[in-house]
């Protein structure tokens, strides 16, 4: 079976939208940095809210990208790791965002000529 | 001056959301297959509505991203094509789609699993 994102009901366009979703970018390229409780990942992913976090995560859990685990400790705690698909996805929007922080300056003259 | 998409009031996170919003990729992908007016663009890019495109497109040309051509034809028409600096990020999102096609059994099968 062949996938094709650009085709309005192929299953990969949904996937798609998980990953970059509003969320989706920085809570997986967050998670590159290594595995993490759900505070602490909030704080990695900087204005994201706690309903927001926990639907993209449950969304990327579903989707195969992240791997969440229940510590055993008193109080239960939830840790959040890639899996190796996880990984590899975000190292490509590690590479996008790395492109775009560092082409800023021309985005915001493009701007300002307008 | 150092970008950071983490940082929610950095103006890097505004143009990410551009990128990745529900449509930017595919639009910005589907330009990368060469220059294409409204309507053949809207066809590249199965199930996004008129206003949908235009507001995505309107973005993406305020970000420097897109270009946007009026041509002296009857009935006038409008071209839109890539700058340089949106097809080298088109390259990094092709990336990310052929990633994400090429593993969408893995993704299939990992929402089989739960």
């Amino acid at each position: 079976m062949n996938f094709d994102v650009f085709a309005k009901d192929c299953p990969s366009r949904e996937v798609l939208d998980h990953l970059t979703g509003r969320w989706g970018v920085l809570v997986l390229a967050g998670l590159r940095k290594g595995p993490a409780r759900f505070n602490a990942l909030r704080r990695r992913v900087d204005g994201v809210s706690e309903k927001m976090l926990a639907q993209t995560l449950q969304a990327l859990e579903r989707d195969g990208f992240v791997h969440r685990e229940v510590l055993a400790a008193m109080p239960p705690s939830v840790n959040y790791s890639l899996t190796p698909l996880g990984e590899s996805t975000a190292d490509h929007l590690l590479a996008l965002i790395e492109h775009l922080e560092a082409n800023m300056p021309e985005v915001l003259a493009a701007r300002a000529e307008r």
